[in-house]
């Protein structure tokens, strides 16, 4: 995607072609900074640090984190070493662990002195795979909007959209704004409604940051706003993105996108969520029961990042000091909410009939 | 109510019995700071910058400043001049005019010679007719919280509040909040789920600081959280207030509480709405079509005031800069989402037929 008129993904190799580049997201949106990562405890501080965030991005780095370490040491202990250096830092990140395992697995039957070469072309698979997963989205959920603006007589259509499941999240396109991508391609007016997303205003800063970069309208709200929104008829359709979506169509998404689930629903507005098949944990039946929330620290609700009048960038405490605070970082949506969901293998209804076609081992058979 | 051991009003006559002190709420919850206010300027420049603020509140100091405006010039003239200069300050504070326009009514039948006594009498009677319809609020509203307590079996009770409806607010007990002082007082558990409310974060600087002040537990959330909270069997009771009611039962209040309204429905949760009748606007019917919403400054969304690790309490910029900001003051919950109305009259229907006997015309016979 574009940041004011060059293409960009959220990582690419430099033109060395082995030192890895990633877009400094804890300086985002004030500074706008390459990292280069030349080894894999580069790899391992930059997701560590939150330079890069999003499963998908973050399973990216770590596969690229892996080849950076083959450069150093493509024995078998050098491999395990650097494999376990990178999934200790973000423990609970799904996508992470999948990526170092995907890795181990192909470069294990390599012998060492083809492991270099062998870990960047799995690297840059795993990334491939990531927009073309996402670029599917895209696609899909532009029929979707297609269809929506005929529905609305024609003009510009409003999209709310909660955190960032943007192109920022993953390597290229997102998973929720890559419709919105797409329909601003295809010529399709769009307008973006911008949850800032407390507490960590991934959509006030990267949201917004990755929209007006590539010259897409949008407007940020307070994540109060929404409802009063969708009352007044100023939102077509609700775009989100989704952390882990079960078997029955669940959704488990940033902290907050229940209650715009619960407004749209009241209000006669879609509501899709747009992911991954690969986000579907097909062992899941029932999301509020079954997905852990992840309790995060109290600092995050504590303090917040902004930059000052005199353009230095801080934290500054905004709740009573010595007040308790409660900090789940995620909620889950339950199906009966969400209108469909936008896969890359087309939109389907969020229940188990509408998403048994996307599991691995189905065959055909039953639909 | 109490700070730290020691009984507060937001507003009192100082010890020579005409300067009136007001604690400054731009400094909370950073800094615990009284205000003198000596003249009708002094007042003036209070409400417009926020030393104080809450519609019963700023009626209170408008009233008092009326006051201090006679020990100045208590003829005609100066009376005229004082009461444009007071109401120029926010000119939608419906009991800012309401206020105004009683002392105007009761100081023009005075004699110029009586009018000092005679103001600082009636601005007394407003603050006190304010403190009885919240003790009123917080009695009635107690007894509900004795009833929910004792369907949950006897232990302590979670209450989830939207911005800041306390004494703050008010002059003494709050409206929202009044039921929870009265339970403390009681020996009833309780504790308090307090939404931060953004943009301008009134939760989490002024409600957690009312609550740590009286030794009533509390938790600081985002106001994302509160749906989560509901889904988990967290939160027994919504208690938010009101800025306008309609004659029909719809609650306008702080952006956000809709969102809140819609969970604690989905989840089963009673929602009640606490407010003194003279709150209720008898010439509206259809809350989201009649009741004005104002659109505020951007400045509010795009910059958060925080304290930082120095100690400097400042502005930080939290939104990507150039971005849009759309900012919706309040929003409007229709009545079929309220389970009641706490009023100082009792606990009604957020309905016509609930409200119709609080009307000041209400003769009793329809009931």
């Amino acid at each position: 995607m574009r940041i004011r008129g060059e293409s960009y993904r959220s990582l690419f190799l430099a033109d060395d072609g082995w030192t890895v580049a990633v877009i400094d997201q804890t300086r985002l949106p004030f500074a706008f900074e390459l990292r280069h990562l030349r080894s894999a405890a580069d790899a391992a501080e930059a997701i560590a640090g939150m330079v890069v965030r999003g499963a998908p991005l973050i399973g990216v780095t770590a596969a690229y984190g892996i080849a950076l370490g083959m450069r150093a040491d493509p024995t078998d202990a050098g491999l395990a070493r650097v494999a376990e250096g990178l999934v200790r830092t973000r423990p609970t990140a799904v996508n992470l662990r999948w990526a170092v395992d995907r890795m181990i697995s192909v470069l294990s039957a390599e012998p060492v002195s083809g492991r270099v070469g062998r870990a960047y072309a799995e690297a840059a698979r795993i990334a491939e795979a990531d927009v073309a997963a996402c670029a599917a989205i895209g696609r899909h959920g532009l029929r979707l909007l297609q269809e929506l603006r005929s529905a609305a007589g024609g003009r510009r259509l409003n999209v709310l959209t909660h955190c960032n499941a943007g192109w920022l999240a993953c390597v290229d396109w997102g998973t929720a704004l890559a419709p919105v991508y797409a329909a601003h391609e295809a010529g399709l007016p769009v307008h973006v409604y911008v949850d800032e997303t407390r507490p960590r205003n991934q959509g006030a800063s990267l949201t917004a940051f990755e929209l007006a970069g590539h010259g897409i309208e949008h407007e940020v709200v307070v994540d109060n706003a929404g409802g009063h929104l969708m009352q007044h008829g100023r939102v077509d359709v609700c775009l989100v993105g989704s952390d882990r979506t079960t078997a029955t169509g669940d959704v488990a998404n940033k902290v907050g996108t229940y209650l715009k689930a619960l407004a749209a629903r009241d209000n006669g507005v879609p509501f899709y969520a747009a992911l991954p098949s690969s986000t579907i944990d097909w062992s899941l039946r029932d999301g509020l029961r079954e997905v852990p929330i992840e309790e995060r620290s109290a600092r995050e609700v504590s303090h917040v990042r902004g930059r000052s009048d005199d353009g230095q960038v801080l934290d500054v405490e905004v709740v009573n000091p010595g007040s308790r605070i409660v900090n789940p970082g995620f909620d889950v949506t339950p199906a009966r909410l969400v209108t469909g969901l936008i896969t890359e293998r087309g939109v389907v209804e969020a229940s188990e009939a509408g998403l048994r076609p996307l599991h691995p081992g189905h065959t055909g058979a039953s639909t």
